[in-house]
């Protein structure tokens, strides 16, 4: 059974009650539970984990790769600048996919450049919580074609 | 019932021909008519053209205003310049995604600007043929939202 | 008698469906309609055309050049990165008026630039439809001025 | 009845004497006096300063909030890097049209930015002194417009 | 009572320590109690923290949104890279106001950049340590401001 | 006893009447009058001075050199391209304080960048009317660190 | 015997009348004639085309792989800006060669871009339509050098 | 005999108070009289005025038109903005000559702009107060090489 | 004897393990092992630390101060972006040599720029693991000749 | 008859031991052994040189004024920063046409321009060994055009 | 008696053949003269040079040090981009003169830049073949005042 | 026994005279002999020469390939332009090692970029003279690395 880590950076425990109008109204619990049923129903599990602190996700990454068929990414405002969680993923084997709750590409303009594209296998943006269960999906389908 | 439209620019009927190595050896024939049973499963309808031509384009983007309650467009290198496209976007009333096969971020530089996403609800980009899948069940998605 | 040819770009037949608050509440045909009168009052005469093909509007200016005195043009997007458009006016022998209903120059930054105006006599932004008329009146003010 | 304040900056002075190639063979007071008997024509009333004094401008801009319907702004050189007369014509509630003699956009690059812009309803540019009727003309319809 | 909850960023700690000719001779707990006396002059309390990981600071963010009524941000070299720390403060209610003991824009060009003021009601820069004591004054008045 | 010379630049005379959502509906007179208040009760004494001409500040910065101890500068939108006021600060021995009513940082880009900040000793901005006591404040302290 | 595809993109059919002191005076028919000549004579068939279209330029990108040995392609004014017929040339397996009349390297500097060369196997510039006879030749010693 | 106009830009009525390790220890009065002397050994004669106000120095542009040969201008920091003051030297016919006390080429970067260069005929920096001698010898000999 | 920190950035715990074409086939305890050895062949000691938290890094750059003569710092991808660990290295006063182990300025562009170096006595990229002994000894000789 | 100087930059020396999957493997002796016969049979002479040194290329252009009637110069990397060459071409009557082996355009960004080219009549590049012969028609043909 | 070298960059030999419009029409040979000429008056003696070879206007700079006061640099092309120029006058004590003919600052916008500016004292351009004595009176002004 | 050529760059014959602040006190020939000592120490021997010719370091490059096993080149203001001394690199198969005495990225902007970096195998920055021990060790581990 694939297991796939979730991991969501700055920001996102406050989903729910920061910038409704952006980021929606559901909390970070939630939109982690719907997707575990969304694995379920995909014959697959994830775990997730949440920090405002660049160095946990960094760490996490390099966790994930012995116990997890791939990642899931939302790396909040790190996007924009963190090489750091860049080059983590670049460093462990298994496939990654970011998702963004907004549209980052219609926003300010430096939410249009994310640093972590370049090695991830795809991005899923603006459908709000939505998006993960996208990703997941797609994640999926790649980590299936992989196999054949 | 919920009918979609979908679009794909320049390039793309030469899919299974064209470079595999970065999109894939499916026909756009066989990715739509893939595309084609998951509209079904999600009890809708899809259409979908192509053409080289941006006027196209255009023109059906205009078209679809009254027959479909979402589009999804592949622009191809449209993408990168054509703002006559996003203008027809933001002139029709109904949510439009963006669907690239490719991670677009992850490749030449005049590649990572989308002229188009500012007026799109989401994009999906770097899953392959599997992107439009992931876009259908996204708009859907969205569409649902809107009516509640 | 002095005859005009006025060419509109891509979405202008979108007019008074397409965001009103923009580009005003009347439909193209009105606005030409108006055109007309003014013209005739002038002692003048146009035609127009409406196109979302980049090549149509190169064509229709080529044609121009034996039947008319001067050219109008609203290029809406083209505005910005159509130098093939550019080159195609600077291939005929009659002056050029750039109208644009929108200041443009008040709006997003990459609808600060037009790759046209170097070959174009004058520009008028941002009257609304009155644009056409003011446009009219400098084209026939300036070709009087070449005649003496 | 409506009443016009034309506002002209810096150099404008010297017209008739400077670059005639550029700006045309007109001095100031002439064309001021075709645009007297244009308003007149229209149903309205101006009155027009000059100063090569940036702070005379923006003096004048405040004044007329009282006595004028409306601007029409000749800014010359200003044009490019005058952001207080940009925020003179922010603070006043009546609406300003911005005329160049010549076509700004087909001249040496510093002259294709106007700071003043975003803050103008409108821009007529490239008509030589033609240009002032037809920003009055511009001006009043969008006045009429207002007042409906 | 007001209460304001004080962040100080990265290499904070070194205060008196670090280069004092740019940030003055006295430490971080001198400046935080006079800061203290001058809050108690002003009728609120202050508490403060200090941290070199961004992390803690936008940990301390979220928290403080239940318990204090506005924040003083002094965050170091993060003021120029942090888009994290700026979506928290945009992320909860309460007020910030940034602090700077140089005067940034005066020194290196990469100082001159504050990716966080766009959240912020204000910003104080170049007081040295008298500039916590500006912030708190006007975070206050902010705040009485707000009140009525 | 201290004396202190406020020059406030292009516009500021139109406060109360300009745009009070940005700038607050006290005019100029009354926030002077407040000022001088707090002046007093810090025992220092205030003159102020306002002008749209960038010239009469420099003069009036240049006179200030001998009667007074130290300058308030609020350069309005001078304060993004005055290279002669910047120069004009930095000819005179006597510190200068910058003050903005609005936070420049967080509104439009051109507005991002102080030409006059490189030779003043702080900056306050984005507190209002109140942002001149602080600067009073802050410049007091200023001076009476430089006379120990 | 190898056949040549060889595609003249806008404005390429106002040759002779458009702007000779940069274009020069013959006719495109003329220049096709001669170049059909100088094909012979090396022991080889061109056939050509022209369209203002862009679609119309990538539609016979595609349809020449498989009758033609390779492509000779003047895209005028799309050089600088269409990715589509780039990716179109990408799509393709023939080589391409890109030939301008003028020496674009020389004129404006929006001309110093070609979007196409990257995909190009090489170009030729500035000699007039005798570019079209050099381009050719280049191609078939190419086409020659692969098959040994 | 030759009549040359100097005029100097703001800040220069600082000179011998102002930064004279920058700008050297002579007044403006003491450069004048020395420059007339020299004036007086090469036969002509020179007048001479300063101003902080833009406006100033672009009517006195205007002024010696008639009266003059030519101009030297010190334009201060107007060097790096003002395109009106670049606009009046274009508007008059006599020649101008541009004078920089310090060398402003190895200064800050802002200062290596010259905004008015391009309607000079040639420009003299860096060689203190004896530059104004070297740009009346070069204008001379400008003058006298015109005449013949 | 001289006492030296070694301070390893993010991801560096990673190798051996991670991209061993680009970083090779070490781990990072057999290099810090190896430099062991070089340092008390060359009589002095090293500490090592590694983390993936920025933070962590700022701390123990702190803590050197006291106990250390000098650093050696791998900052990993923070080399592009931390202008916190910059300023860390700037507060205290032993000296910094930064180690790449790839040669950074021959990879993407965005390693091309250190944020640290400019606060560091010097720079080895591009031998591998041996770069770390060039530092070391680098760093000796430099603190042997300030001792002098 | 028509006598053709030929210049060779820098490195070209290493043709055929140098990196030959981009420049081929035939000697510069070899290819410019070809160019003669190719010279030959079109009726005209060559001359060739090669230099490491930007000088002498340029001694070599200047000396090449009186005794040939055009030039062919490959450049090698001073095409992209030697201005003094550029100079030198403007600096001779005769016309220079420019030859690169790879296809300049698809590499490295740094070798996307040609600072030469402004002044050369026309280039060629891309076709490997293959592009001296097409260069040396088309400046045969140039001269011809140039005769009549 | 002070010696003064002056040293010309490439190019300069072909003056009086090349260009004249911008160079004019006097030879080197005969501006030395001249400046020989001037130089005597001054009571002052002239050596000069010419190469094409950026390595010999090096080792000239050298050895300039021991037996000449100053250094006259007329670097030609060279002015935008050796920075090895720049650096050989930054290495000796002489103090240099940077003279152009024309005014570069008036010209090609590559010709707005001079590595060179910042090392030396100061700057004539546009006075033609005159601004090499203007340049040698200035250096012997800055000589003596370095004298007293 | 490994051999190794120490190329050195523009103005290094000065070092010992020139800026020693900046370069230290040492002569070139002294530094030289120290390595020389080093060399023999470490069972290799070196070459080294110097000139202020990018055509010599050419040569020299070129000359190198069949007698050295490797190369340290310190090629001083070269280092920031000289793309054709990195062509010359890349033309041999030889590794090159890049010395710089100086931080080169703590200096002037214009000398953070090396043009060379990407065909070195590594670099030495700021360690002074002590840079090219450093530098030869780590080019013979490089060399013993490669033959196993």
């Amino acid at each position: 059974m694939m297991r796939i880590m979730v991991l969501n950076g700055p920001n996102l425990n406050r989903l729910g009650k920061r910038e409704p109008e952006i980021y929606g109204q559901e909390t970070l619990e939630q939109i982690m539970s719907d997707l575990q049923s969304t694995a379920k129903k995909n014959g697959c599990e994830i775990d997730y984990r949440q920090s405002n602190h660049e160095g946990d996700l960094i760490d996490w990454i390099h966790e994930s790769v012995d116990e997890y068929n791939g990642l899931i990414l939302n790396p909040g405002a790190f996007t924009h600048y963190s090489y750091a969680i860049r080059d983590a993923i670049a460093s462990v084997e298994i496939p990654a996919v970011e998702v963004h709750l907004s549209n980052i590409y219609a926003r300010e303009s430096f939410r249009h450049t994310s640093v972590i594209a370049e090695v991830a296998i795809g991005q899923v943006s603006g459908f709000g919580s939505a998006g993960y269960g996208l990703a997941l999906k797609g994640l999926l389908q790649y980590l299936e074609g992989e196999e054949n």
